[in-house]
């Protein structure tokens, strides 16, 4: 099997990603500490045509060197904003009529194998800080919190790693809405 | 919703981890470069009960300072074993009759989303190099390639997403083969 090169791959450049369609799913970062993390997350947007990032409270914006480090430019062709305070960005998501869940474990959490979304709505995901997750106030204010089922040793995934199988499943469910040519 | 406290979580210890059931999956990594990268894999693969995971070639093996920092101790739950040459754990893993693909962008790759396993045969997983990707050459001792459809600017994902992309779908495709108590 030949390995395709890649200019085979015939990708997009950022002015024609800004102006595609992209799946209504927007990622918001609730105080992000690592720089590896913030940029890894743009990357993995960036495949999967992820409409937004919000980028709150100490989560580190771009340009930044070290957030280039892992976005390798997709800092430059998914959309961002700054927030403050991660409860405004969920409100002002929420007033735009998205339905926010945390990525969380909680009670009465939805498991991720059993979520299903609905192409017509919009949605937005919180992923937390490295240790201490998403903050419980934020997820208060949020309408669910959408769990990945784990059976190792350690008590949660690497962010980075829990954003892209969120934005995977999310693309999986939601794509066939938009134009990917 | 009221967040889960570690201790609620009630995950097992290392020596319970090595005496459960995993998944029928090995990873193997041909030349990953990055210890952040390397530890990311041992963290999604403690998560989801893979079996084993291959070190190859200049893929650095734990103990190791850097690796830890990613792995959190994942590299002590998780088995793993090191090969000087790619092609050689591809043929070990083959002689045990493994199915083995290639995570890459390659002519007539299986696109993630249509990938099916069966949960009565034994998958292993090769994904490469961050710059270079899974070499031709093992390419071409894999049965096939497995690709993530992708459409942004980038031409690839980071391995350590590509990955856990790859280990989630496989888990969920086969865990329910296993006891996950």
């Amino acid at each position: 099997m030949r390995k395709l090169a890649v200019t085979e791959l015939q990708r997009i450049d950022i002015d024609t990603f800004k102006q595609s369609q992209k799946i209504p799913l927007v990622m918001v970062l609730d105080n992000v500490r690592s720089l590896h993390n913030i940029g890894s997350i743009f990357r993995t947007a960036d495949a999967f045509r992820v409409e937004h990032i919000y980028l709150c409270g100490i989560t580190a914006t771009p340009p930044h060197a070290e957030i280039h480090k892992t976005a390798l430019g997709a800092e430059n062709s998914v959309e961002w904003t700054f927030f403050e305070d991660t409860i405004d960005a969920v409100k002002h998501l929420q007033a735009q009529d998205f339905i926010v869940y945390a990525v969380e474990q909680a009670e009465n959490s939805i498991e991720l194998t059993n979520l299903t979304l609905d192409p017509t709505k919009q949605y937005a995901m919180v992923v937390g800080n490295e240790v201490k997750g998403v903050g419980q106030a934020v997820v208060d204010a949020c309408q669910g919190c959408i769990e990945i089922p784990q059976f190792g040793t350690k008590h949660s995934l690497n962010v980075s790693i829990a954003a892209g199988l969120v934005m995977w499943d999310a693309f999986k469910q939601l794509y066939g809405t938009i134009n990917c040519d």
